[in-house]
């Protein structure tokens, strides 16, 4: 699910990896509306020198002549769009060293990025101009696990270990995947998934609020995450690591720092409830003729696979064959071609039971003439196969050229309405065709959750607004949010004030002035317009 | 589930319902320390002329020689322990007349006790001195629901009714089951269920985060809400009457106000997913031989009920007992005595499917000994029979003496030694027998969230201070909560200082000032303790 949300130059998805470090534009000259805050302090030596005595030497990265590639990874967003200019890197392994950094910094009025594994999507990771980045990437432990499992016979009052809450405590450096690998081996799962789990952290996933595609069974982090060690703007560790499943003592301070981005604290570890694995995986792909056919499918799988379904994911044609012309993957697909595809998982506890479940919603949806054709995948090579068709859509787009990116929560039966609204206004604006070369729609049906992506011959200012405009004025009447999943980080910034009332944008700031007087975690993000 | 959950004599329960108002305590008398906020006005004649001004004669109640009866359901809690001197309530029918009434409030500081269907159990929904009463009551509309349903025919782009997105956006005064009958109808869930759901209000379950017998398989309304209408202590509305599954644009601040017990607004409005009702429904009672064995049961119950489990309660002989003595539905108990007993409520889509998985979960569990006996209800009759006996155990306590109960979250497998340890220390502490009557155990095991009840002759702060350093050492030591569901209040008050770290009582205490700078809003609640 790694997706740019918003105009970014495809280039700069798969292909930019290959572009020179020092092409990359500073940020700060693509944003010329942000300033350095004046009252931030420049880093001197005696600043290093109070970092290096506390941090041991391969803790620190700090910019000299020889170096300035060691700080690039860092500096540098994976997508490659946006570059800062740090002098400081802290990898801090425990909470107490992130407190004494961000004490220090806060004394001495140093602004501080925090960092996870830098594969954020609006830039909200990434310094600006020269704040201290801290990353989380050494701490990596996980710190305890309590599976659902059968007491022992010797059984005793349990310590963490045997609670049978099936929750995970670990620090938030910890990356995703691992986690889901090592509660795999347990029978145990995350309950996210996205598509840089490989290289993401957790504390970084809860920061943005992540969604993903276990998000229509799981549900949001809200309510998956149990508790959080969070060290505040001022250095001090709150810690709320509950691993209770109720708790109705105060304020759910918690919720706070989910989706926060960064912008009121560092999540140092996170308690989380981890579901059993579910026994039996199933996946299906149909072919439809039409959006319409699409919601009337994902209907009738929440009337038959019910408690099963685990993810509703579609893709139009124009995916497909952007797919089967730039991916090997696309090859493989086993369909013929019809105007929309839809790809259904199921998980459960009983294989005949689910695979009974599938099959009779299979017969009903081509009977009743929902679904043109469909097949269910035979093995995990071919369940594998099919979901790399969907996830190599934004890689395919940014194969084809210069392709911009969109993620938007909207109600289901609108989700295409705006690509096709889409299509037409570059039609009306001569646009189509050429420069534009494919208006695409995909994503998330049982979350409401459209990406939309456009490749052209090249850049344009012109296509932007265009698209921006239009997609704005869908967002707006249908009460959608611009920002489903990703967050608003530096590049949706601008978005906050018109999304959300005056009173509640007031209180968001209002919460940020009383945990960050000075100002110092994240600035430039969240916000940055008046 | 109506519980008290802190000391409370037990015919101030069931059996008090008969204790003439005058005759129950004043809380300002009960609660010494409490003493009324000298900077909030007396309510005077300008004032109720105000109040007059905006609002019908219907929708106001105000104190006269002649009717102070009027006011005594709303300045008496339901379990009539509680009692303010309220002069007035106010009943707005429109989120505007809640406005206008509250910024009134605010600039001349006068006090207000917002009040939903006044079934709280910690004294949070009644006054202690004069506080003016906004009551939810003429608030009830149902405003929109977005039923998952076949889109129509002649398709357009749709209103807001045709989302798909399971929805429902009411008036915060909606009575919980009108709600779900309403739903119910139309073939979707609320997703929370309380023994109180006949009279409590949607807006009271969300400010106190209510949690229930469908906690366990739908979670926590921190997941579930997906946007509020609020109006802050300034008067100000805060619309947030959100439907979307997925939005990232800015801090969550609704999550604020769920749990947060009127103290930073009032909720009028309630945004909230309602998921599909279960096509089929099925339940299960069994006799077990120990705690370790309702362990084992659970676990089996997640391996092999997994996606269809929907309740696992559990209650111990002596609940049974005192239902059988004092209750007529205890007669009607299929099994025979064993030291604990297991309630599973299954809900799915395929009836076949689900019987098959309840079938051999019970083989299972009778083959392995870890259940001795067990039966799955033959009909709704038998089904409602068996969930009258869970629910009436807390009825049983309170015919069978002063009954003190309290609501504990704890790991599962702690949770009965806490029962076992309360009645070791009675023993030697000469109280078990006599006075102490009955200690007993119950409640949902799925949440770790243990109900104990002691029954004695009579009440005696003895008996409360043995039991609750007994409670607290062991929510302590296991990083329990002394509130799992009910919230603070005013009774338990005292334990959010031991109970959250320093920093994040100070977040707390910081993010309501700010929201109510006045402190007019449900004043002698959440922080009257330094």
């Amino acid at each position: 699910m790694l997706l740019q949300n918003s105009h970014v130059v495809a280039q700069q998805n798969q292909a930019t990896a290959n572009i020179p470090n020092e092409e990359i534009k500073f940020t700060a000259d693509m944003y010329p509306h942000l300033k350095r805050n004046p009252n931030f302090k420049n880093l001197s030596q005696d600043d290093i020198s109070y970092f290096q005595s506390i941090l041991p030497s391969n803790a620190l990265t700090i910019e000299n002549d020889s170096n300035q590639d060691d700080l690039t990874p860092y500096n540098v967003d994976w997508l490659r769009i946006h570059r800062g200019k740090s002098k400081l890197v802290a990898k801090p392994k425990t909470t107490a060293q992130v407190s004494n950094i961000v004490k220090y910094c806060n004394e001495k009025k140093l602004a501080i990025v925090p960092q996870g594994g830098n594969t954020g999507l609006v830039g909200g990771g990434i310094p600006i101009f020269d704040e201290i980045i801290i990353s989380t990437k050494n701490l990596n432990q996980i710190r305890a696990f309590d599976p659902i499992s059968r007491a022992p016979d010797d059984w005793v009052i349990p310590s963490f270990e045997v609670g049978n809450k099936g929750t995970l405590i670990c620090d938030s450096g910890c990356i995703l995947e691992i986690l889901d690998d090592y509660l795999a081996e347990r029978g145990h799962m995350m309950p996210l998934d996205i598509g840089s789990k490989g290289s993401c952290h957790i504390g970084g996933n809860v920061a943005t609020n992540a969604g993903g595609v276990r998000y229509v069974r799981y549900g949001s982090l809200h309510g998956s995450v149990l508790g959080l060690e969070v060290v505040l703007p001022d250095g001090t560790i709150l810690d709320n690591l509950s691993t209770l499943r109720k708790d109705n003592t105060g304020y759910d301070i918690k919720q706070l720092f989910i989706g926060s981005e960064g912008t009121l604290g560092i999540i140092t570890g996170v308690s989380i409830s981890a579901s059993r694995r579910h026994k039996t995986i199933n996946l299906a792909v149909l072919g439809l003729n039409s959006f319409k056919s699409i919601q009337d499918a994902f209907i009738t799988s929440k009337e038959m696979l019910t408690e099963i379904l685990s993810a509703f994911e579609f893709w139009d044609a124009q995916s497909l064959k952007l797919v089967k012309t730039h991916l090997n993957q696309g090859a493989k697909f086993p369909l013929d071609e019809y105007p929309f595809y839809v790809l259904i998982e199921t998980g459960g506890s009983n294989k005949d039971h689910d695979e009974e479940k599938l099959a009779n919603f299979l017969e009903t949806v081509m009977e009743k003439g929902i679904v043109e054709n469909g097949i269910i995948a035979q093995d995990n090579t071919q369940m594998k196969s099919l979901w790399s068709i969907r996830e190599g859509i934004p890689d395919a787009c940014a194969k084809a050229g210069s392709a911009y990116f969109y993620d938007i929560s909207i109600p289901i039966p609108v989700m295409y309405k705006i690509v096709e609204d889409v299509i037409s206004r570059l039609k009306n604006a001569g646009l189509y065709g050429k420069p534009v070369m494919d208006v695409i729609g995909f994503g998330h049906v049982g979350d409401g959750n459209l990406h939309l992506a456009i490749t052209a011959e090249s850049y344009s200012p012109k296509i932007i607004n265009l698209i921006e405009s239009c997609i704005g004025e869908w967002t707006e009447k249908y009460k959608g949010s611009l920002s489903a999943e990703h967050g608003l980080g530096l590049m949706k910034a601008k978005i906050l004030k018109n999304s959300k009332p005056k009173a509640m944008v007031d209180i968001m700031r209002q919460m940020k002035h009383i945990l960050d007087p000075n100002g110092i975690m994240n600035p430039y993000k969240f916000f940055p317009y008046k």
